[in-house]
């Protein structure tokens, strides 16, 4: 089942007017997660709108927020979010950081009390339309273990770097630090396939293949899977995310982290307000001409695009191609939806008094 | 064999002084040499010695520099470090991103025409011991293929952040972004020994467990080691440090950068100077008062000491936390050299005609 762009933006634009969101909220909302199912991210976007809904029905989202920035330098500020959706919250704080940049070459924004905010990269997007460097990171629903524990302490913390191109699109690094998505998981659970070792671990801390294994109590594993494999780099990294975005802000860290996931329950004794996100600009011209600074990335872009393949049919892939690519087949072509997301989609339709998903 | 603290600051600074290098210059190299040796990570500290006395027999390495900012605005700059060693090049542009961060909440600066800095937490140190977050990474000799190729294109490009806490050590997460660096391959390389699977593959792109194999044109593995287990992510971060090291400063990049290691030269084509750093610094206080940040970082490491161990014997260890251990040994009860670590400084002290080490 495939549906235009605009189908699925008025649609998801219903939702968030139905949970009484401002017009100019829901609309912004909605640009994050299409660009999620427009760029191929399809764990991002409109399938996850049930999620929201769910947490607004808990009243854990605050669909019309008063975000504030609450501490501040020229350069660098902590938000409060007041509990709305990060998919506006970010946004937000990504246009103070873009602000802070233009007069003072670069702009650093941490954020608490705030919530799942799509994907990374669409607020690091931001910073590269203005001839910028962007940076987006947030922390999330523990689910990942610490090498040498079998506890689950972190989320899959995703941290985005985007830098802007010059002939080439934009090369955008936009990653979980954990060695899989949650996303893929759910994938591979829908299919009833097993994963890779090296993914998930069970409650006891044992390689598992089964993942249906996080909701037993075991946990996703750090990027390099293993302590021999550089578990432990996975594991800094994402406790990088979680202190930038966090402990910075005053939001909740660690084991704390609110949830998004429905199988978890948010902490009794929470250590502080929401999620947290950490995002950032610097302008390109604060270090060398824009001009100079793009030659030189088409020329690193083409040079790697060129790096010898192992295998003649898959070349190197450049962060942030394939996504580009989906986007430009999907706003021509439409969004495929699988069937679970559309009947998931409908049900939450009917329960909002909106209309369904039109097909064309 | 073991060599006091004092007795190895002598005599590397003897070298820096054989070299030509300034008073000031020459402390300062061997303060951020020394560091590595006291903090347990041999492959950074004196044993590198050789190779930086090399290249400046190959005069790729000016004793003397003019380190210049070429470029800034209040909160960004680009510094031209003059073909000088980086161990003094990367303090300079350190030194810089404080001074704009005390004034305007951060400051980031971007390095071409430098040289091996040594290892990154020396530099992200500077930072935390001025209640500010530290950030320093820098491009290196090309060994690491990309995902889906068996080229050389890029270094094992460390990136290291730099946390206050308040009793608790800092938080130092300073990491290769492959799956292993290469001084883990030059020590079983000396050994005789097998490495694991994932770390590298040969000419042809074929995974192997001889550590030779670097030598005959195979290459390292991103971290993540294999496309199923996130060697994507481990390209991703290491394209991340090339561009913010070396596209946006002017210096060399992937497969340009001129090698530190002997069993490569440089190339006949730059495309900029030298090699890149990257280092900034954000003062705790542009986000949240001091004392509130370092107490919420101390409950950050205590829960994280706490978290359930798959093996009781082994704890989940905090990054950082095992280096401070083996600086306070060391500090204590001095420096292990192994003997073809100690017999290559006795022939380099011999040829620049300095004393050699002293063991008491």
């Amino acid at each position: 089942m495939v549906i235009t762009e605009s189908a699925l933006r008025n649609f998801t634009q219903n939702i968030f007017l139905a949970m009484g969101c401002s017009p100019e909220h829901a609309a912004l909302a909605t640009d994050v997660l299409l660009l999620a199912d427009l760029r191929g991210i399809d764990s991002h976007g409109v399938a996850r709108l049930t999620g929201y809904v769910r947490l607004w029905e808990k009243q854990r989202i605050n669909p019309r927020p008063d975000i504030k920035i609450v501490h501040e330098t020229p350069t660098t500020a902590t938000i409060d979010g007041d509990a709305g959706l990060g998919l506006v919250v970010a946004p937000f704080a990504m246009q103070v950081a873009i602000e802070k940049a233009e007069k003072y070459g670069s702009g650093w924004v941490s954020v608490r009390n705030s919530n799942h905010f799509g994907i990374a990269g669409y607020h690091a997007l931001m910073a590269v339309e203005k001839d910028m460097i962007g940076f987006a990171m947030t922390n999330a629903s523990p689910l990942v273990a610490p090498t040498f524990s079998n506890e689950r302490m972190l989320g899959t913390n995703p941290m985005c770097y985007a830098f802007p191109a010059g002939k080439y699109p934009p090369v955008i690094v936009d990653m979980a630090t954990s060695a899989a998505a949650n996303g893929k998981l759910e994938i591979a659970q829908r299919l009833g396939k097993q994963v890779p070792e090296g993914w998930i671990q069970d409650k006891q801390g044992n390689y598992t293949t089964d993942p249906h294994a996080l909701k037993t109590g075991g946990s996703l594993l750090p990027l390099g899977s293993d302590r021999d494999h550089g578990s432990h780099k996975g594991f800094g990294l994402s406790a990088t995310v979680d202190i930038l975005s966090a402990v910075l802000s005053g939001a909740n860290y660690g084991p704390w982290v609110p949830p998004f996931v429905a199988f978890l329950d948010p902490s009794d004794n929470p250590v502080g307000k929401g999620i947290g996100h950490f995002v950032g600009a610097m302008r390109v011209d604060g270090f060398r001409p824009v001009d100079e600074f793009k030659a030189n990335m088409d020329n690193w872009v083409s040079r790697f695009k060129s790096a010898s393949p192992i295998d003649p049919t898959q070349k190197v892939i450049i962060p942030g191609e394939p996504e580009l690519e989906a986007e430009i087949d999907r706003r021509k072509n439409g969004i495929p939806l699988v069937d679970a997301v559309a009947n998931d989609l409908d049900e939450l339709a009917k329960k909002l008094g909106v209309e369904g998903l039109v097909f064309s």
